[in-house]
This record gives C-alpha cells, sequence and structure tokens, in this order.
C-alpha cells in the first residue's frame, strides 16, 4: 500500500442539508455528483457525502451495530486485481476483512477491511474515477 | 474556507498496535512522533492515531456519547485570527461550535464545530506545524 488517502466519505441523514453546508463553507460539487452522492475535489482528497444507511449498506454492515461509525476511507488502485492484493496484506497484518473484493453494481470492484479499531477501508478500482500518476483521483469540475 | 482537509484523525485505543499495523501496511511515521501520538505523513494528508480517550476530551466530549463518532477532521490556518473567523462562518451556516477558538496546552490556537450530522472539525493554527503555499502540512521525515 502506498501512504495516502484518497477519499473520505462521511454518511449523512439529509444529503441535500448536508451538500448546502459544505457548499456554503467554501467547498464545490463535482458534476459527477448526483441526488444520492455528492463529491467534492478538495485540493489533496475527494471528500464525499452519502447517506447514512447506503454508506452501512455498502460495507455490508448494519446501522448502529459496533462496526459502523458514519465514516469511510478509501484507498483507489490502479489495476482490478490490486483490490485482493491490498485486502491479503491487510488481512496478513492484523485488519479483518468485512467485504471480500468483488464485482460491484456500479462498474468497479471492491472490498472493505476494518483496522484494528474497526475503522473501515475501502479498497476500489474504479473505471469511471481514474487516477494519476500520483496514485490519486481528480474530478471533473 | 478553502477546499481542503489537512488532518484525519483517528481515535485508537492501543496506539502501539495501530501504529504497527499501518507501518505494515506501508505508512512511515514522521519523526516528530511520540508516544501519544502517530503522525504519517501520505501523499495528499496528514493522517494521526491519537488515544481515543484523548482524542474525545480534546473535543471537549465524552466518549460513548451521541456526539463523538472516534475521528476528526481538521482544517489548519496560517494565522491564529482565522481560527475564530471559519468557527464564525461555520456556525452562520448551521454548524454547532462544540469548543470555541482558545489558546491550547500545545501552543497553538484552536476549536472544534460539528457539521449538520454531527461530524467534527477541528480549526486550528498550530506554529510548530506550518503550512505551504498550497495550504498543506509537510511533516519531517
Amino acid at each position: 500500500m502506498d501512504p495516502r488517502i484518497n477519499i473520505i466519505t462521511l454518511g449523512v441523514e439529509d444529503i441535500k442539508k448536508s451538500k448546502k453546508f459544505y457548499e456554503d463553507m467554501g467547498f464545490k460539487a463535482s458534476s459527477i455528483s448526483n441526488e444520492h452522492l455528492v463529491a467534492f475535489q478538495a485540493a489533496n482528497i475527494v471528500f464525499c457525502l452519502y447517506p447514512m444507511k447506503l454508506l452501512a449498506e455498502d460495507a455490508t454492515l448494519k446501522l448502529g451495530s459496533n462496526g459502523f461509525r458514519g465514516f469511510t476511507l478509501a484507498y483507489n488502485v490502479a489495476k482490478k486485481e490490486e483490490v485482493k492484493e491490498i485486502l491479503d496484506q491487510a488481512k496478513k497484518v492484523g485488519a479483518k476483512i468485512i467485504k471480500p473484493a468483488q464485482d460491484v453494481f456500479w462498474g468497479g470492484h471492491s472490498g472493505y477491511f476494518a483496522d484494528p479499531d474497526g475503522n473501515l477501508w475501502e479498497v476500489a478500482w474504479n473505471p469511471h474515477w481514474p487516477l494519476g500518476k500520483d496514485g490519486l483521483i481528480k474530478l471533473p469540475e
């Protein structure tokens, strides 16, 4: 794993209200945003808002369960097969695999591990969000 | 507020164990790390581990209370007076002020707001962690 975090996603209750709050604070939503997902290109990271219930479901966890804290970190990879490689590495050094590498409905391939404190990392190959040479995502404006 | 997130801090139960996990995953701790705080310079963000109990205290919240989810985002500013300015802006657009701008024991000046879902943002002026022209923190190796 190269030392980077590509995306922070916060689970929200009212996505319109939360989008307005962050826009009022100076963040600008990318044109790829829709009614279910808001993505902001910050200077150094992609910052997303996603309904709390769907975010928990994406990680195959129930809301209110010990394992789900309402946010996820994401590590994006350039090749599909890297998803499993990173999850295997995480398991080997003490992580719990929450969702094994798999094809997902939006056309990518992803899985989740939990760190020693239960914090969730999604490892994802997303053909719609290509990575630059620096390993970082650059959203359309 | 310029669109950036300077620091993600995860509250951890066993800082030595969590440090080893992230080192095993490829992150390298900065020399400024100590027994109470581990700071990794990721490609695009500063990623910190801090004892869960102390992180809650820093935000003046109790562990297990509704307001504390075990992580904080941080927005760092170049000038001390900007801390209050950002907190005032956040309050005006709907945030709850959790800890008003104040001098803190480590020699800086900081405060916390909670977004509409209760996610915590620390706004901090830290003279020991200067900002580059891009608004980002560069830790010593």
